[in-house]
């Protein structure tokens, strides 16, 4: 079938059509399942309204939910000679019900077309990456009240510092990835609009009903002004990503933290045997690869955010074919972020604590706050109590639990609040996945 | 006075104090009335819980005062030798007060001093900045208002596409501002929390009420886990950094458009003479520069945040002294968020309108897509009513502003709800103020 | 068949394996057939050292070569079980030629095994590109210099300036990409090193013949220190990318110039329509989507600078798993920079020039510079000859081309040296070509 | 005194002057001894071409030369009413010199002068670096001979991997520092181009010669095409700032490694007290910052070369006022890179080396690939000679010194080659200070 646009007088060079068409329709494959409920939306709304009268609507429908279930399994070609989805649908369609196929994209437009997969696209992985961060940061947090009282050394500066534990130590990733849990639900509340009947983002002369078709796609409201809602294409996607760069840094502070400690001179943990990848070379390497990648990928998702972001400097108001760009990163962005996710959950209570290596680590001279601390409250002056704490050391006989529990204002090792974080996480993730069954539901009668 | 921890027999080299310290004590010029407001929080906060006698208060929260006073008229001076703000207080105070003095760091460390300032500062901002952002809005819509049937091409790739208007365009920034200030509040809403206490990030043995200071400092919540505290240095400035690079793409796009259509070639709009700036060499110039400015630092801070985001990678958990450098993007990052913002209030809607040129750009094949739509509604199947369309194009004889107006769903040109719009911008912006004046009475409280 | 480091006792788990080998396996059909090579050049060296017997090396030789020609018509399988593409070479081997297939690792790792190929990867691309960069500087020299004197109002600010001509628009694109084309080459000076032989990093106790398997391979030089050598990865591709990165900077130039250029507003040039491409609803579009797409990849490119650069902050000394996030933005930049080159190359002289608009758009004002300038030739301050040219502009009748002649100092319109750049540029392009013949005959060698 | 182009009738806002002129007349103050020096050859070339006068040159030299020396120690003032050094610098020379003041500028804009101002700044910071570099490299060599043959585990993975040395780790520093010489080197080969004389970005009828004042400033040849001249600005500047951070990166390595070998778990080397500093908390701390610093501005560049690439995206050929906004982060990269290598000078070879614990954290293991290697050639596959040898470990007993002499292939600890690369660095070095002298001598003659 041809392109929707082609001239009959003009054949455009093929040179152009394959550097335009790009990865276009091999990434769309993503997108077509998200793109049928467009578009299913898109004709129960035109039902509504009267421009599509029962037998088209039920043609179109069926046509529709036939290539929704081809792309539950991949078998959906999309070739480049259709460039997009976007064709292939509209194509598929008047090959299989003519001229009925022709009134597909009555009042849309391409623009609004895609934007609209790609918004259902983005909530449905948000939601799903919104679960996993609420599953592992409760795995870490049972992880933390199992080893609540075991001693570590805490460090500033790579250099011991003060008494720490893991429990205070794992219970930091569970509270990092709750604030992660809450910029990306803070990100999906702003993207949570339709951009269905935006057309080329000056609207069209059709009574469409925006406020229905968002309804029945489960958006929180429609994406009002038509301008506008052109010009969230790639500002939304970069605040997405942003907030999936958030959650990764906790990933990254926990898989960076995991492997130093699990190399043989802290030795605190150990990854064990079955997690780990060897050498090509050397027989005796057991080799954290999967904390690596995790670190890896946490900052190779930076450079997507790069991506968009340059792509879209001084461009002005209104659509522009340099969008089409932006659809690779955000899709990499997701798939990053869902696979670190899940290999972070499946090996977040894994680890086998030496706690003989972190008992020997803890030296002497990580006390000396904690000695010029105790004179403060003797009256002695904070600063001279320091200048003295070290020539006390030699002589202290400490208790590292009795320690650890002697701290117990907000947030220290002695009161960490795990039960209450515990509780408060059972809750979040059951609201998660309430929220996304009910995206689910939505699906469901979208197809019905 | 010499640095906190210079060993009696150890002499630091220049060299490397000076290469360590930095730009920190200009730097910290900036930070320094806000660590006063977190140092008296915490001496508060000492004295109730009886680690400060009420004498010791008084003359500590005196001196802490005129240091505060001192700040407002730049007139405190921090030098190299003090390393860094907090170190030129505690010099200061010890100076002025003696062994009183020496106690003012009691159960601190810089590290937790410093994140109360940072966090106090990005408060204060993110407040002031919010109210700017929704004060633009409202200047936009306004101006949308005022030109709201006042035809313009709207343009796709470049091209002209179909019909737009002056309202329409204009509402979509106010629209877009919108949804930034919605993103910035929502990160101010995650970072709201007390880094007070955490100390060096491990917690101290003394019965700090965390909850107390954070109280008086106005935030919503204590920042619990004393190392996630640590480890959200920087995190949280990357999320405050991405909300301003949000808020100002919108100024990006505007300055785009405005710099596009004030051109000899498009013309729609002129920038008064006395907005623009001249050559050194050419007489007859009046460039537009405020709004290439605009346009330039909306790109520019895109490098604060990969400059904090590259000096974050990797790093385990605690302290680390790299966390220095991220003070001053942060500060910049502010800074020319509020300049442009500032800026793009004060020329918002000074711009004029030719309407002679806008309706002389409006050529007929911007009606092509309303044919094909109209022989829609007669049956024609879209696909079909778009091919022949172009056909039609010669006869037609529209008037522009029936055109606008017969679009008319949701956020198109005949309906984009300007007046609900305005009304909810007045509610936001009169939350915003009262918000800040909190705030500011918070501060006043702190000081008395 | 297995990983090559499986331990007998131990079955690393699925999940690991496939999170750890990611995208490998399909990344490295990319990265095989320089393998190969680098393998054909590791067992020449070997059997010249004695490791190798001639029956074995004609052996493995023979596997090689067999799994080169598979490469180059994509039937050779890598499996996720695989790992990589090394591991499916060996994989290979020892399944053909059992116990022989065990030599070839002799004295490599994967870890110098990437590198080798890696780098023909690349050189053999900066080669091409090279020459592509070449090929389009010389095409905008000759339509520079059809056009020499075809007058363009040169703007600044957006705004109208002083007189330009086409010539010296599109020789300044030449001049742009002959530097483009020197950094390149310097940057391939810089990593034209060997890096076969260092192994895991750390060396051999083997006589390996370093500077034997260099020369087979067409490298310069070896890559002395082992350390370096892993420590590279990364840092040369950063190297790399940065040279691609200023090579699309300029075809940025070229493309946003067009897309406004052959805008309705300004139209000094047309598209032709066998190069523009449509909408789905607006029936009269013809867009430049090309000229988008370009300017769009050139600026995607510098997300991948961004990823690699991200991986590599705060890496210690040797090879980290991290490294192998790497390929992909590799392999994407040069793919994205040869087709931005290759579509470049085919559209560079197919505008359409509009002679009439071009001077329709010279008004008057361009001039002021000139005369104020010509004043000065009087004796008259040029300041104060600012100041009044201005008034005299109205009286004044300039012949274009005269004008544009008469700016004939060096790089000036009427002195470009257009003939002397397109000599410099044929030689240019002749060395190009002779440097990948000759590395193509290198390759032959490695297979004969 | 007044904007240069300030006309008559119309007084521009404050707001607007202010907001436009920015950082500039403050980050001019770097650039105002350049600006001095592209002035005194820009009145050469008008004395040679005969528009000034013998008089008016004596005394507009003077005036330049008198604005020099000012510069040299800071007390040439420039106000923000000046916008710019170049505005200051006419006006100084029109208030001490009247009409001939205002003949300064004849032939010349801003543009080209800030161009040629910017290049001769870059020319001497570059060659400055340079010079650094290969001193830091050679102090790494003479560290590296000293300590040739200390045996360290050598690590990939962060894991113990095989044999290494104190030689070869820090002869690797130096061999990266050799090519990121070679890369700023070509870089600035490709940037030493005189740009004055390009004017607006248009050139001008009068006949400069563009030739004279290249080859007065020592530049190696003319920027020919104006256009691409004006183009070039950001360009340039972003492939200096890369071969910055190609510099840095390796002293992120350095810095990485030293901050992970000094900690108390590996303690290779120990940071002399008199290079550490301390904490306002924890009396016994001894903390690396010097090296966290060096690490954090190795990895804080990124952001300057990102806020470079951002502003440039998508601006069509012509000067912007956005190039304005790259002079802070260039001069930045400049003395974040200067800093960072005067200090790694400093202690690059301070380090204490604590060959005990070198030793005993060489375990047998690392000697595993060593002992299968050993069995190939004896013939033994070396696949199964890989599966065998961890079995035969605990037997061995290794003479660190000897395996680490074994290893004698190119680039392997036994066979570095350190003193054929201190003799090429000797001769880079002396070359380095040659090309630095004559810039000066340049500077010197300019002068005169």
């Amino acid at each position: 079938m041809s392109k929707l646009w082609e001239k009959a007088n003009t054949k455009v060079e093929d040179i152009i059509v394959s550097f335009t068409v790009g990865q276009d329709y091999i990434l769309d494959k993503e997108l077509l399942k998200y793109d049928c409920l467009g578009s299913l939306a898109h004709i129960k709304m035109l039902r509504k309204i009267g421009l599509l009268k029962g037998k088209d609507f039920v043609a179109l429908k069926n046509g529709l939910k036939e290539i929704y279930r081809q792309s539950l399994n991949n078998s959906f070609e999309i070739n480049l000679e259709d460039e997009d989805c976007h064709t292939a649908i509209e194509n598929f369609l008047i090959k299989k019900y003519k001229d009925i196929g022709k009134k597909v994209h009555t009042g849309r437009s391409r623009n609004d077309q895609i934007l609209t997969a790609l918004r259902l696209f983005e909530k449905d992985n948000i939601l799903k990456i919104n679960i996993l961060i609420l599953e592992i940061a409760l795995k870490f947090i049972n992880f933390a009240q199992r080893h609540e009282f075991i001693p570590l050394p805490g460090y500033t500066h790579y250099q011991r510092a003060m008494l720490s534990s893991i429990g205070m130590l794992f219970s930091s990733y569970a509270e990092s990835l709750i604030d992660d849990s809450e910029l990306l639900i803070s990100t999906l509340n702003i993207i949570d609009k339709s951009p269905l009947g935006s057309a080329a983002g000056y609207g069209v002369s059709l009574p469409l009903d925006r406020a229905f078709s968002a309804k029945i796609m489960g958006f929180k409201e429609v994406h009002n002004n038509v301008i506008y809602v052109q010009n969230s294409r790639g500002k939304f996607e970069l605040s997405i990503i942003h907030s999936l760069i958030n959650t990764l840094s906790t990933l990254n502070k926990f898989s960076t933290d995991m492997i130093l400690f699990t190399t043989k001179e802290f030795a605190f943990f150990t990854l064990p045997d079955n997690l780990t990848t060897g050498s090509s070379i050397m027989p005796q390497k057991k080799n954290p690869d999967v904390l690596e990648l995790i670190r890896a990928k946490s900052n190779a998702i930076i450079g997507y955010y790069n991506e968009i972001s340059s792509v879209l400097r001084n461009l002005p108001s209104g659509y522009h074919r340099d969008y089409q760009i932006i659809k690779e990163p955000l899709i990499k962005a997701f798939k990053t972020t869902r696979e670190s996710l899940e290999i972070t959950l499946f090996i977040a209570d894994k680890f086998q604590v030496n706690i003989e290596n972190c008992k020997n680590a803890i030296t002497k001279d990580i006390f000396a706050a904690d000695i010029a601390l105790e004179d403060t409250q003797k009256g002695i002056p904070f600063r001279d109590a320091y200048k003295s704490a070290l020539e006390k050391i030699s002589n202290i006989n400490i208790n590292f639990v009795d320690n650890l529990k002697s701290k117990n204002h907000l947030g220290a090792p002695g009161n960490l609040g795990l039960n209450k974080i515990k509780q408060n996480l059972k809750m979040a993730l059951s609201d998660a996945k309430k929220i996304s069954n009910a995206f689910n539901k939505t699906i469901e009668n979208l197809l019905s």
